[in-house]
């Protein structure tokens, strides 16, 4: 496949006609929020096509609705089917007449969630992550917990507090433990960033059935750029035995766009090899990653480049661990991979480990050294995918800014 | 207030006009979930009272809602307004009339979830509980971890596998650790239960922002049983670093009644003397708990008698922690206590606690010793609570019957 888009300079851009990405919008003129499809600098109002009958009548209430929900839960021969007649149209020059209709400009939107979050599940899936964080946190002992090789470690986060890219995080205040041992209580001192990608549920199940590994993608819609903030002082004194709870529950972002699966077909790429083997219920036919690079930018300067591709445990087995004891999935259920980091000292997806612990400062900018985040910091994480057209597609991005605690 | 209802038999029961909980129903009759109020062995109507135009229109609406979220978001004034409305009403002797109408009996009726959980959080706020764990899981060091008696230990559980009582919990598979360090696959072999008690978020915050602990009541709607379903042998397993995960997400049950904040008014207690003091954000001006008497049956057979008057930590200092670094709260967010323990061994609310570690069979009728649950074993969690009547209130009841694993 290698069409091309009527759309003024969708196809140089990450976002041409093989990427076709799911977001929600609103405008100044409708503030309501309304599904739409990212192409170029432009958004395709899918509650215009489908107030205009362009879809099939059955899946047409879907646009509708405020969110993803209605439409991820079709399933995938409703993907398929708006996704081939949305490539169509979008290559079809005729409808360049309908701009006006179809087409509103990113500039002129505000986003929104792009799906009601209904579980949030937070995985630990890269092995340097892992082992980087368990010898700054647990420097006495192995730094990868004997469990860590034969199941995805995981956790629920608070759904609720799942925030679109772009909103300011306020740096939250908590309980900590001074060297000396004194309780401590104020903003946190330690904020960090996770860099992560997520995915999103469509389909369903019932409880006490599992979903196995293979079947992934009958389940899964498609991926979101994930950061997942943390505050490492608050953490580490609240965090045995029940794990992360108000070090990470304050603000989770996620990006404006929902890639799916289907525009990630060019980047699948095969996954670490495992040792020990897996128990059989986390075992794959065709086990695969996504090639995904990543970046990470701190007030403007690149300072990790995480590549999603060398995770330990797969998407999918990160599916099949949280069904295997039969809890049900629900649409809008978002499982995020945990911090992306690759071996590589530029590869950390958390500054925790990129200023090892806070005592190795990054420069971010002239003469801005940083361990952690200072109030009015940004960070920005982007990625991009192989395309199916040869080029790449990007994965939108995720950013926020660092806003002074509450008195 | 002495006042006594016209519905027979609710002046003698746990479900007098003292208590008047709140939950959803249907009929086979009309299947649509509905919101009801329990009165005696009946449930008062409230969709057919919004209909014949009882309610203040304002509050109508959120009666033709299927559960308890539109009425909860409108704040304690409106909870006092429809709670004095229908106290008159039930205790006014010319509404027998319409009994027909208003009135389905409890045994007709299908009882659903009475509100749509938002984000479930779980504390672990029993001294006793924690300390009995503590022993269980890590006997070579101190039972009470350091960050204990300083903050409220919570995480958060699975929202979308909170079910009715009544729901059959199916036995989750897992992997676990077997003592020879092999590691295994299959049906829990160590199902266990916890005894708690939740709280309902009503009214929401902003992101951002925190609640005092004096402010509990303006935001939390009522009390509702839960039982915290609890796979020992899978937790113990994955629950370093990041917390209990598929040992818990199989299945949370609540009971159908959500008891108002009012109905508790009567059972207000001191809670326990905190040393060392907690931080200022932890500090009530007015610290209270509520005398619940808890009581477990294993198949029939009582096996704990949990007091939960004696939680360390209160239900507003849980609130006030869980929101202290900034985390919304949002209608329907349910927290509960963990495991309600007290110091006697017949008063612990979890079997691993009841039958250390499963070393001491509990009998639960003739001739039927247990350590952890078998296939078809059900369990029932009631609780009373001294009423403003002088007699006693009852929480209703949160059951389950254990079902095999799948194949």
């Amino acid at each position: 496949m290698n069409a091309t888009s009527w759309v003024d300079g969708a196809d140089t851009g990450p976002y041409g006609l093989h990427h076709l990405p799911y977001g929600a919008f609103s405008t100044a003129k409708d503030p309501a929020p309304r599904l739409g499809v990212r192409i170029g600098d432009q958004i395709l109002d899918l509650r215009a096509l489908a107030t205009g009958q362009f879809f099939l009548p059955w899946i047409r209430p879907a646009f509708h609705e405020q969110g993803l929900g209605g439409f991820m839960a079709m399933g995938p021969p409703a993907w398929r089917l708006v996704r081939h007649q949305l490539t169509e149209l979008l290559g079809d020059a005729r409808y360049r007449d309908q701009s006006e209709t179809l087409l509103v400009p990113v500039a002129k939107a505000r986003m929104h969630l792009p799906f009601q979050v209904a579980d949030y599940v937070d995985f630990y899936a890269s092995e340097h992550h892992a082992t980087n964080l368990g010898r700054l946190f647990r420097p006495d002992s192995e730094p990868l917990l004997p469990n860590w090789k034969h199941l995805p470690v995981g956790y629920h986060g608070r759904a609720g507090t799942v925030v679109p890219s772009g909103t300011p995080i306020v740096r939250p205040r908590g309980q900590r433990k001074a060297p000396d041992g004194a309780i401590a209580f104020g903003p946190s001192a330690r904020l960090d960033i996770e860099a992560e990608v997520g995915f999103v549920v469509g389909v369903g199940t019932e409880l006490g059935t599992g979903v196995s590994p293979d079947d992934f993608a009958e389940h899964v819609f498609g991926a979101v750029l994930v950061n997942d903030w943390s505050a490492r002082d608050i953490q580490a004194w609240e965090y045995v035995p029940l794990g992360p709870f108000l070090g990470k529950s304050f603000a989770t972002s996620i990006g404006h766009w929902v890639t799916p699966l289907d525009a990630l077909a060019a980047a699948k790429a095969p996954a670490p090899a495992q040792d020990p083997e897996p128990l059989p219920y986390l075992r794959e036919t065709d086990r695969y990653g996504f090639d995904l690079s990543m970046s990470v930018r701190w007030n403007g300067t690149e300072v990790a480049r995480p590549p999603f591709a060398g995770m330990y445990w797969t998407p999918a087995q990160m599916l099949a661990h949280m069904t295997v004891n039969g809890a049900s999935l629900r649409t809008g259920d978002l499982f995020a991979s945990g911090t992306v980091s690759g071996p590589d000292a530029d590869q950390r997806g958390s500054f925790i480990e990129l200023t090892w612990g806070g005592k190795e400062p990054v420069e971010v900018g002239e003469g801005s050294p940083r361990t952690f985040l200072e109030d009015g910091d940004t960070v920005t994480i982007t990625a991009t995918a192989p395309a199916a057209s040869g080029g790449t597609i990007g994965l939108g991005e995720v950013t926020g800014t660092i806003q002074p605690a509450l008195e």
